[in-house]
C-alpha cells in the first residue's frame, strides 16, 4: 500500500496511491489524515488496504497522481529523530578534520531530535535566506512507527514500522560546528526536511525490505547530473530495529514518529574515500561527503555547497526504472 | 484566559477554566483541542475568551476543575525546543566540573531540539526504569508561540507567545555526558517532559508578564520540603523573544510550538554558589545545582538523584499564594 498526502490546510488530505504512482482515491471516507490512520492503525488499515486493491483494480473511482500536489506524507510530525547509521559516512568526515572517531560509535548509535513542526513537500523549494549557511542536500531512508513502548527490543520494534519512505535532510553545513561547540545538538542547522510523495507499507516493497533495511539504491541527481547511487541496504552499520529500540532506550515513542537512516554511503570497494560516479564509483547522498573525499585527495573541499537555483532529485527504483516512493525534486532558494 | 486540556484520547479535550482553577467549561463547542485553537487562533481566541468571561460571571454551566483530570495542556505537540536561558546555572555547572564557559555563552543561547511526541499531564509519575540514570527534575517557565516566520525579530517573536505555563523538564543526568560527547544532543537522557495543569494568556498575568519574562517566584518542594524559590524574572539571561528569534533564525516555527527557558537559577546576593533555602538562599530548581554547589563546596555531591517514590512540586503563585497555573505534583517511579 502507498500513502499520500495532497497539499491541503495543515496535515494535508490522505490518498491512496496505486502501485505504478498513476492514480490515486481519496481515503477522507476512511479517515482524514495520515497522522489520524497512525493514531488508530489497527482499525484504518484494513479499509485502506481494501482501497489500495480497489484502485489497482481499477474498480473505484480514481484521479491522477501529481507529486507535485502533494506535500509530505506527514506535513508536520510529533517526532523527527534521524540516526546516522552508515558510520563510514561519519568516519570519513571526521579523517578529514583530522578528527579521531570513537570505537563505540560502531556499536551505540547516533541519533539527533529533529524539528517536525513543518516539513517540505517533495516538490517545494528549499528556502534558503543566506547562502553562507552552507546549505546541504541529504539524501536518507526513513519509517515511520506505530506506538512503540519504552525499553523495547530490535524485534518488537522492527514490528513496530508502518511505512518506508525517503528524506532530503537539509542541512546548513557551516553553522554544525559552532551549534555542536556548544554542546546542545543540531537546531539553527536543521531546518526544514523534505520526503518523498508517498511512503509504503513494508509488504510493498517485497525482499527489497529486509533486516530492518531498505535494499534499493538511493538515486540522486545534482543540477541534472548523477551525484549519488548508493546502495542503502550496504553499509548501514544500524538497522532500523536497532536505531528505533535505541530511540526508545529512556522513553515510549507516540505513533507517527518519524526515524531516519542518515545520510546513505557505501565504502569504495578498495577501501578507499568513494569516487564520483563519473570515476566509476557509487557517488555521494550528500555535498559534505564530496567535500570530505576532495579535502583527503587534495587538501580542500571544491565542490560548492547549494546556491539558489541549484536543483535537487532523491529517488529510488523498481527493476522497471519506475520510481517507488516518487521523486524529491527541489530548487534552492525558491 | 486559562486553558486547560482533560484527559481523553491522544491530544485531551479543551477547557476553559476559571481564573481560581476552581471550575471548569468545556470549549468543545468552539474547538476540540488545544492544537485545533493554537492552528486557528485569530478564529478561536474571541469566542474562547467570552466563554472564559462568561466562566468568571457564573453565567454559564461550569463543572470543578480537578487537576489530577488534566493532561498536558498539549499532551502532545509538533514542536518542544528548551533553551538555557539562566546562564548563571550554566556557569555553576562548568565551574563544578572544572570547564571553562565561553564568553559567547553571555550572547548566544543556548537551545536543544526535545521530544514533543508524548507529554506527561501534572499528576502522571515520572517512569524511572533504572535508577541509575540519574533522575533529574527541572522547574522551567514556557510559552507556546503561534506560527512564527523564519527571521523575526524578538519584538515580533514576542508578539506570538499565546500561552505561558511552566514545565518539568525531566532529565536523566547520567546519560548526558556520554551523549554529549557524541556531539549530536540530548535525545536518551531527555525523557517525556510534564506540564502545568493549565496555560495562560499573556494578559492574564499583568505585570507578572513583561519584557518577555515571567515575574513571580518558581516554587519547587522536593518531598514535601522547600527545594526552590528562585524569581523567573531574575538573571534571565535571555527573555521568550530572545529565545523565539533564536529558533527561528533558519526556519519558521508552527503554531504549537512550545519554548521553555531552561531551568530558573538566580546567582546568590554573595557572588557565590546560590544557597539552600533552610540557609536562607533561594534554592534550586534542580538536583544539578544543588550537587553542583556541594561540588564547588565540598568537593563532591551529597543530594542524590530522583530514586522511586520521591515527590517533586513546582507551582507559581500569585499575591494570596494561589497557584497560578495550578501545581506540577509527580511521584517518582509510579
Amino acid at each position: 500500500m502507498k500513502l499520500a498526502s495532497l497539499k491541503q490546510g495543515r496535515d494535508g488530505r490522505l490518498v491512496v496511491v496505486s502501485s505504478d504512482l498513476a492514480w490515486y482515491a481519496d481515503a477522507g471516507h476512511i479517515v482524514p489524515t495520515l497522522q489520524a490512520a497512525l493514531d488508530d492503525w489497527d482499525q484504518h488499515e484494513g479499509p485502506l488496504r481494501n482501497l489500495a486493491t480497489d484502485l489497482d483494480h481499477e474498480v473505484i473511482p480514481r484521479e491522477r497522481f501529481h507529486e507535485r500536489d502533494a506535500a509530505a506524507p506527514l506535513p508536520r510530525a510529533y517526532q523527527w529523530a534521524d540516526g546516522s547509521a552508515y558510520v563510514n559516512h561519519v568516519a570519513l568526515v571526521r579523517q578529514a578534520r583530522g578528527a579521531e572517531m570513537p570505537e563505540t560509535f560502531w556499536h551505540d548509535p547516533l541519533m539527533y531530535q529533529g524539528g517536525s513542526d513543518g516539513f517540505l513537500g517533495p516538490r517545494d523549494p528549499i528556502p534558503l535566506a543566506d547562502e553562507r549557511w552552507g546549505c546541504d542536500l541529504e539524501a536518507e531512508v526513513v519509517v515511520v512507527t506505530g506506538d512503540v513502548p519504552q525499553g523495547v527490543s530490535r524485534d518488537e520494534a522492527l514490528a513496530s514500522i508502518r511505512l518506508i519512505g525517503l528524506t532530503n535532510d537539509v542541512s546548513l553545513r557551516n553553522l554544525i560546528p559552532g551549534e555542536l561547540a556548544k554542546g546542545f545538538g543540531f537546531f539553527q542547522s536543521k531546518p526544514a526536511s523534505a520526503f518523498s510523495p508517498v511512503f509504503v507499507t513494508p509488504d510493498a516493497l517485497g525482499d527489497w525490505w529486509r533486516d530492518g533495511k531498505l535494499h534499493r539504491k538511493v538515486m540522486v541527481d545534482l543540477n541534472g547530473q548523477p551525484f549519488g547511487r548508493a546502495e542503502a541496504g550496504e553499509d548501514m552499520t544500524f538497522d532500523f530495529g536497532t536505531l528505533i529500540a535505541h530511540a526508545a532506550k529512556t522513553r515510549a515513542l507516540g505513533a507517527g514518529t518519524i526515524i531516519g537512516s542518515g545520510t546513505v554511503s557505501n565504502r569504495d570497494a578498495t577501501g578507499g574515500p568513494g569516487k564520483p560516479i563519473a570515476q566509476g564509483g557509487v557517488g555521494y547522498s550528500c555535498l559534505a561527503e564530496v567535500r570530505t573525499v576532495e579535502t583527503i585527495l587534495n587538501g580542500k573541499p571544491e565542490t560548492p555547497f547549494l546556491k539558489a537555483g541549484d536543483t535537487v532529485r532523491i529517488w529510488a527504483e523498481d527493476d522497471r526504472h519506475h520510481p517507488i516512493f516518487g521523486v524529491i525534486e527541489q530548487t534552492v532558494g525558491g
